[in-house]
C-alpha cells in the first residue's frame, strides 16, 4: 500500500432544481466580476443559461460570458478567455457544461492568474503557481472536472492534446442536477460512461500492493455504471440512472479511487488523446475503441490484477485456467462497449487512420520517441504503434 | 434518492512517517500562534508530541500546549482552552489525538470564534458563525473526527453528552499514519471499529429510495472493517489492516455514506451519549451493547433494508423467510461483535443499570419527553425505556 494525499474540496450540490442555487454559491465566494462560460447552442436553447443568469441577477452579482467551447477544447479561446477576464476584472469563472468547458475555465484561470504562455503548463516546461477560482453548473456526466484537479487542452497548431494537474484548479462548487443530462443524445451518454469508467480503471491497473477499501469501492463503481449505462441506452429519462452515473463520474476522477495506489497507468487516456488531437473524436468512444487493444498487450504483465478485475466486475466464473479468465474479462468489457454502442476499434470510430498516420500518433504520444506511457508495461514509441495497429484491424 | 450536500475538503496525508509533516501542513495554514491540544500521556511516551514540536520548530511555528483530554471529552476542558487561545492570540489549533482531542479541539475554536456561551451551540440554543482552523494527527481511527463536520462534548453538570454539527469545524488537515494506531489495546481497536461501521449504519439504515453508489460502498466499507477488526486482534501490528480501519473511519463519517438519502436514523447514538455521559463507557462499546436491541425493536419498520442488510453485508442466505433473514442478519452482526470482544447488552459494558437510572436515561435521552429519536422508527421516551430495558436484560 503506497501513502497518499487525498485532497477533494469541491462543495457538491446535488439534485434536482440544484441550479437555481448557482448565484447563492457564487455569492459565498465574495468575488467582483464573474466569466460564465459555456459551450454551443444547447445551454442557450435549454433556456438554462437564462436561468444561471436570472439566478446571478437576484443576488446582484456582476457578470460578462464567453461561449464557443468545443469537444476537445481550443487552446485559442483560452487565450481569448485571458484577454477577456483581464480586460474586465474578472475574478471568478463559473463554468457551465461538461469536462471541455471545465477544462477551458481551468486552463482560462491558470492563465489569469499566471504571467506568461499558459501552454506551458500543459507542455510540462513549468509550474502554475495558481487558478482563479471556479464554480461548475454540470450538464454532462463524463470527464469529472467538476471536482478534478486536472485540466486538457487541445492545440490547433500541430494538434496536440495535453493535460495539466494541479490543486489549484480544483472547483470551489459543483451544482449537479441530473435532470440536465436528460437530452444528452445516446451517444455521447454512452461516451461519457466509458470515460467515467477509464478515470477508475486507470488507478484500478496498477502494479501495487492496492488497498482493499479502494479495490472495493472501484469495482462497486464499475458494476454500478455499467447497469446504468445500459438502463439509460432504453430510458434516458431515468432520473436515477442519470443520478448514479452524474455522481459517479465525480467520485471516479476526484482521488478517491487512487487512495493507496500510485496513481495508476493513465495510457488509454495518452493513446486517446493524440487520436482526440488528430481526428476530434468523443473522448470516451476513443477510450473504448484503444482499451481492448491495450488490456490484451499488456495483461501478462499484471495477471492477477486482469483476473480480479475479470472476476470482481465482469462477473466471469473464476477457473484454473487464468489466462482463459483474464481474456474472459477483456471480452466481456468489450461486450458491455458494444452493448452500449460504443466502438472496440479504430474502425469503429469512423475515421481511417493510415499507416503513416499511426507512426504519427505513435511518435506524438511517446513524445517523439522520448517518454514511455502506462505503468502496467511502460510502452515505448513502438509498443505505442503496435496498440494503434492492432486497435486498426 | 435525496438531493444531497457533499463537502469534505480536509486535504488527508495517510501513510508512513507522515506525521513529520505536520509543520509544513501548519505553516500553509499562515497562522500567527498554535494551541496544540492532546489527551493522556500516550502521546508524550510514545515521543509523538515531541516529533510534533520538532516538526514545528523546524518551520519556524510559534505554539503553546494543552493536554488532558479525556474519553467522552469535558466541558470544563473546552473552557480552560478558551480563555488559553484568547489570552494568547491563538489562531490555528493543532489536535494530536483521537476523536475525543479533536472535537475538544472544535468547541474551543467554536468558543474562541463565537461570543457567548460555547455550550449553547450544544444545547441547540444558537448556530455558530465560525470556528478557529482546525489541523489534526490521527492516533485513533474511530471518531472520524478528523474530516466530519462534527464534535461531541460532555457538560460535567448534569453528565449531559451532546453533539454539535457544522461545516465551520471540518479540518483543514488530517494527517493519518496507521503506525500510531498499532499500540493501542485491543478493547480501544475493537471499539473504534465499532464506531467507525456504525457512522455508515446509522445512515444506511433509512426510509429513502436510496443511491446504489451509497449502498455498495457503505456495504462494501462495512465488511473491509469486520474483516480487517478480526485481523487485528491476532495482529495488532498489521500495517495493512490498520491502514483500512483508519481510512474507512474517515469516509465513514465525512458524508460519503449520505450521499442520496436523507442523512439516516442516528438513535444508536443518542442511545450511547446518554451512557456516556451517565457512566463514561467507551462510546464504540456503548454502541454495540445497544444496537442489538434497537434492531430488534425497529426491524419491522424497514424490513426490506434489513433484509439487503442482512444478505449483502453480514453474508446471510437470502430465503423465503424475510423475517428470518433479518433476524440472522442482526444476530451475525452481533457474533462479530462478539468475535471482537465487544458487549451486545449494558451487562457486558460492566456498569449496573437501576430501573431508576433507565428512566433518567429515556428522560434524558427524549430531551425531557420533548423529543423523538431516529427514523427508522421515531422512538419517543417509553420506546427508549424499552430499548434501555432489552438492552439490559
Amino acid at each position: 500500500m503506497e501513502n497518499f494525499q487525498y485532497y477533494a474540496p469541491t462543495k457538491v450540490v446535488f439534485g434536482k432544481g440544484t441550479e437555481n442555487k448557482a448565484g447563492q454559491l457564487v455569492k459565498e465566494q465574495n468575488c467582483r466580476k464573474v466569466l460564465i462560460h459555456y459551450g454551443s447552442g444547447s445551454v442557450k436553447r435549454s433556456g438554462l443559461l437564462d436561468r444561471i443568469f436570472a439566478s446571478l441577477d437576484e443576488e446582484g452579482i456582476s457578470y460578462i460570458s464567453l461561449g464557443g467551447v468545443v469537444p476537445n477544447p481550443r487552446l485559442s479561446l483560452v487565450y481569448e478567455g485571458i484577454d477577456l477576464c483581464r480586460r474586465e476584472g474578472v475574478d471568478f469563472i463559473l463554468a457551465v457544461g461538461g469536462g471541455s468547458v471545465i477544462d477551458s475555465a481551468k486552463a482560462i484561470g491558470y492563465g489569469v492568474e499566471n504571467e506568461g504562455d499558459v501552454w506551458d503548463f500543459y507542455e510540462r516546461k513549468r509550474q502554475a503557481c495558481g487558478c482563479l477560482p471556479i464554480g461548475v453548473v454540470l450538464t454532462i456526466a463524463a470527464a469529472g472536472s467538476e471536482m478534478s484537479d486536472s485540466s486538457v487542452i487541445t492545440n490547433e497548431n500541430g494538434w496536440l492534446k495535453r493535460g495539466y494537474n494541479s490543486s489549484y484548479c480544483r472547483p470551489k462548487f459543483a451544482v449537479m442536477n441530473p435532470e440536465l443530462t436528460m437530452t444528452l443524445p445516446k451517444y455521447q451518454t454512452a461516451s461519457g460512461c466509458v470515460d467515467i469508467m477509464m478515470h477508475t480503471m486507470e488507478r484500478y491497473f496498477n502494479h501495487c500492493d492496492n488497498m482493499e477499501l479502494t479495490d472495493g469501492i472501484s469495482e462497486h463503481l464499475l458494476r454500478t455504471v455499467m447497469k446504468n449505462a445500459k438502463i439509460l441506452m432504453d430510458e434516458p429519462q431515468c432520473y436515477k440512472a442519470r443520478a448514479e452515473v452524474m455522481w459517479a463520474g465525480s467520485l471516479s476522477h476526484n482521488g478517491l479511487m487512487a487512495c493507496g495506489n500510485d496513481g495508476g497507468d493513465w495510457a488509454c487516456h495518452q493513446l486517446e488523446h493524440e487520436l482526440g488531437g488528430m481526428f476530434d473524436v468523443a473522448h470516451g468512444a476513443g477510450l473504448a475503441a484503444v482499451w481492448g487493444s491495450w488490456a490484451r498487450y499488456v495483461c501478462d504483465a499484471l495477471p492477477d490484477r486482469f483476473e480480479q478485475f475479470a472476476v470482481n466486475v465482469m462477473g466471469v466464473e473464476n477457473g484454473d485456467d487464468k489466462n482463459a479468465v483474464i481474456q474472459k474479462g477483456i471480452e466481456a468489457m468489450e461486450n458491455f462497449f458494444r452493448q452500449i454502442e460504443m466502438p472496440t476499434d479504430l474502425g469503429g470510430l469512423n475515421i481511417e487512420v493510415s499507416e503513416d498516420q499511426m507512426k504519427e500518433l505513435a511518435l506524438k504520444c511517446s513524445h517523439f520517441g522520448k517518454r514511455t506511457i502506462g505503468c502496467v508495461k511502460k510502452l515505448n514509441q513502438e509498443d505505442i504503434y503496435r496498440i494503434y495497429q492492432k486497435a486498426a484491424d
